[in-house]
């Protein structure tokens, strides 16, 4: 396992780094950039439903270490992603009800990293983060997982929404953070369970909102409107700790 | 209300802000610099308990914005500390028993801003911090607490010990986190509390913990040592908010 930053450039190496399978995270190309190499890289990310963001030559000199880019910078994840299945896996191996984050959109890495620690501790058996719109797995997240990472598996769904869907075929429960919710305290959260976390600024789409069997509210006594996403996340992860040691 | 960090270079610019009163929460001196100015600027900073940190001319480079320091960089605060007995004044305007934060030496200024942020959203009456190896109220620490801390009043105290000792004077209990301890769900959180958050790294530190008359264990179920701070913090005071509901 390895916690550095990668940063592909140039055509040849990213075009390397998808023929060998690596998991890129996210593929800059130069705005305008068309010729037959750059072609050839964007049908195999689109082949891999990997993000492609078309950014001008500034941002992607910022993007390079190296400033030799030729066009073409990648990310690619620090850590491997595992299976939704290899997280079912788990709990059916402890023998326990699934208990499962899912991130609708983390976008900042230090959420997304205290995230996957408390997920670790809280006895969770695994979390969920979507391809668009989010952060992966970078250097950072893993840092500030504080080694939770080596543990707790992350899969990389294309759809949120549809993910819980497969999830409640095979019998689990789905509570998200909002609002106006139900009180924490007075929902039953302990069977089979999916934790629905929100994007920092926008929390939970409407989207996967309707999908969801519960809406959980944490009571709010004070003058701002919410708490820190990855705080949010401790405190409704550990309302369901609470209810399952009972 | 300013979010930008406020960095003060150069001899005059210095003093001047000591003399008007601006808080300054750290004060770089150019390592061996001695002459009078100098001298005059560190015993007012000795007066005001000022944190001086004498630095070697490249670090001081660093530190300046202008490159003009004259041997001297101040850090002042983003904002303005409140006293203790504002936060307990606070309390007893809303006629609540009082809760508050106590954070001994967070480090991440998104720590502290997150923190910042639970105190004023589970309703405590402020947060108290120490002076030295904590960081004080930054930009970053004010932009993190999404405006909470426009409303919950943070005081800076010499020493955390002491302030638990002239508190537990007026009536007040403290509760400190820490493995070993009692389970929270088993501890009675409902009277006037302090709830002590130790160091990232290094926990409560000895000292403050004999203070304190509780340690509360989170329970802990996965590979890793222990929760992000921030989110730590929201557990905790999350589960006097569940004690104090009831």
């Amino acid at each position: 396992m390895r916690y550095e930053e990668l940063t592909i450039e140039g055509r040849n190496a990213v075009m390397e780094a998808f023929r060998s399978g690596k998991t890129i995270d996210r593929l800059f190309i130069l705005d305008g950039c068309k010729d037959g190499p750059v072609q050839s890289i964007v049908r195999e990310a689109k082949k891999r439903d990997t993000i492609i963001q078309f950014v001008g030559k500034e941002r992607l000199d910022q993007l390079s270490g190296t400033g030799h880019h030729q066009g073409v910078v990648a990310y690619a994840a620090a850590y491997e992603y595992a299976e939704v299945e290899d997280i079912l896996n788990a709990a059916r191996e402890k023998g326990e009800p699934p208990f499962v984050f899912l991130l609708d959109g983390i976008e900042d890495p230090h959420n997304l990293g205290a995230i996957i620690r408390t997920a670790n501790l809280a006895g969770a058996h695994g979390v969920i983060i979507p391809k668009r719109r989010a952060v992966g797995l970078t250097a950072t997240v893993a840092k500030t997982s504080a080694g939770a990472l080596n543990y707790t598996p992350v899969a990389k769904v294309t759809n949120i929404g549809t993910t819980i869907e497969e999830l409640k075929k095979q019998g689990m429960w789905f509570v998200c953070a909002d609002m106006g919710g139900e009180l924490m305290y007075r929902l039953d959260l302990k069977g089979p369970i999916g934790l629905v976390i929100g994007n920092e600024g926008d929390g939970v789409s409407r989207l996967v909102k309707e999908k969801c069997d519960m809406v959980a509210s944490i009571p709010m006594k004070g003058d701002i409107d919410s708490l820190n996403a990855s705080v949010a996340a401790g405190v409704l992860a550990y309302e369901i700790v609470r209810q399952r040691l009972q």
